[in-house]
């Protein structure tokens, strides 16, 4: 068993963004059974079928993805030929569903993988890119679905075997998000990336409590790092812990003394309610991808919201290292958004 | 059959790099079979197993990956203290082998997907973080290993397949570079990122072919924004398109009107040579990781080349979508190093 706590080196894991890069526009396209949660009627798009009119659910999962780069970059008000950049990844191997969207697309691409903390990587990497001059206007997506994830990473749904209570319901969905070195919207100010931690979880079904303590650590590296409290914030949203996993990451910032209240949830806890049966709640790259791109910058959009910290959370194992007996190292990345003050 | 070709848009596609990050220095671990080969007395080690004294494969592949990060910083006169962040992938699902290395280091990670292309796509990427003055001093890496890259894509090697000739030889290696805001070394003066290209090959044995038309899109990009042609360079190594693969790019380019010359010769093509079975020559992301991080390194540090265009290839497809009869996207990435003038 493998337990590392990497938050006691004093190097700084923040970048600022001095330049402020505007999130122009954010677009999520959402499964059925999103669309009947709580956020359904806030995203752009809402799949009458998980087969979107393909013939396999990876098809679909890569049309949802292309759906959702064109829907934000129209929404954004740009086109293909103003767009530099595809910043993405997905959780499928070889991350294809992001790789064959950009195979439509007139964009250089960098594929990243932080699993389900894909959305806040892309962005943060997406800033990195913006604010240092490198480009004027890159795309930051990511997604998952339900049948591709559950046949790759547990069982095909032909199977039909029953989910312990303790496991999350992958998110069909996918998100994208404009960020530009022009325009007005909400702005990047900072991201804090973050370090792999391990804490010995081995089941595959139980990914709350493996992430929670690697979104624990990148919590407590950017509130050292920006020398803020969670006060600091009009809300913190995790990526994917579920109901579980952000209860187990509250006991573990309590321990450090940091009460993040009510200004704290988690995007997994949002998407689902009681009565869909999804367990724990949501989890997935397209968990966090739908609520960012829709409730959280619609919130700041509308002034509910002044700063958000944005804390995406994945589990890094693979198929092969969980039949090899190896616990799961997981990682979180966290981005701030601020309302644009101009 | 998906034919994209995307090199009439007139957008850029490179990033130069002002403050010209160095390349403290790289490390490269080789397998035994590439320590037979042309280069064999000048990687950083060379195993005597491809064990690695480990049981699997997965777990050798992932101790080379730590090594030659480890080596990297020890030869680069720093500690894993005053590493700042591991930018790496490698080809694994879920890039496990980087993401598992990532878990033994006090840094942060980003995980990078480029397939073949890594070794480019992550020193490209360190370059931009390095010279935006994120960070003061990042790590590139990535590595391969051909018993678990040949379990993956192809066959397990008990099933004794024979491989077709116009197939290649995953190499067993890992390389790391450590590029920093300091010291002396080579530079990394700009980048070209690489659009993902699709020529309509199907077979997973014939990668050069596939991989060509991405080098030939990218180097037209690289020379187009750069005002430069061939002759600019002292050399110029393309990744991994094996003897077939880079006599098609030749072919390509020369209807373009660009003759690449003998400053041009492929990572694949060196690394092994005629008596060891290698078919068209080596691939995976290791071979242009431990190419670039020996030869090209040490001839730029001896004053043999002043600067140089290194362009790494990647092939984007899985299993699933051989399965479900995609063709191949691939994607390449350009760096161009140049010795120090201090």
């Amino acid at each position: 068993m493998q337990i590392t706590e990497k938050v006691k080196s004093n190097k700084f894991q923040t970048v600022w963004f001095k330049n402020l890069p505007v999130i122009l526009a954010g677009y999520s396209v959402a499964g059925p059974k999103e669309g009947k949660g709580p956020l359904g009627n806030i995203f752009d798009r809402v799949l009458k079928s998980d087969y979107f009119d393909e013939n396999t659910h990876e098809k679909a999962e890569r049309k949802m993805f292309e759906t959702a780069i064109k829907g934000a970059i129209r929404k954004a008000g740009e086109t293909e030929a103003s767009i530099d950049m595809l910043m993405s990844g997905d959780l499928l191997n070889q991350i294809i569903s992001s790789s064959f969207a950009a195979r439509q697309l007139d964009l250089t691409y960098v594929g990243v993988y932080g699993a389900c903390s894909t959305m806040a990587l892309s962005l943060a990497q997406a800033a990195c890119m913006v604010n240092a001059g490198y480009f004027s206007c890159v795309a930051a997506a990511t997604g998952s679905h339900f049948a591709t994830a559950e046949r790759q990473y547990r069982y095909p749904l032909e199977f039909g075997n029953q989910k312990p209570p303790e496991s999350q319901w992958t998110v069909t969905g996918s998100g994208c998000s404009i960020i530009a070195n022009h325009g007005s919207g909400p702005r990047i100010t900072c991201a804090t990336f973050g370090k792999v931690t391990d804490f010995g979880i081995v089941s595959v079904d139980n990914m709350g409590a493996a992430m929670a303590p690697s979104a624990c650590s990148t919590m407590i590296a950017h509130f050292k790092d920006t020398k803020t409290t969670p006060e600091h914030y009009d809300a913190i949203f995790t990526g994917d812990l579920g109901k579980l996993g952000s209860n187990i990451l509250r006991d573990l910032l309590k321990n450090k003394g940091i009460e993040l209240g009510q200004r704290y949830t988690d995007c997994g806890h949002l998407i689902f309610d009681k009565n869909q049966h999804a367990y724990q709640g949501g989890s997935g790259c397209g968990c966090s991808a739908l609520v960012f791109n829709s409730l959280i910058l619609n919130r700041i959009n509308a002034g509910e919201s002044k700063r958000v910290l944005f804390v995406a959370t994945g589990a890094l194992m693979s198929i092969i290292t969980a039949q090899q007996g190896e616990t799961i190292p997981c990682i979180s990345h966290a981005v701030v958004i601020e309302a644009d003050k101009q």
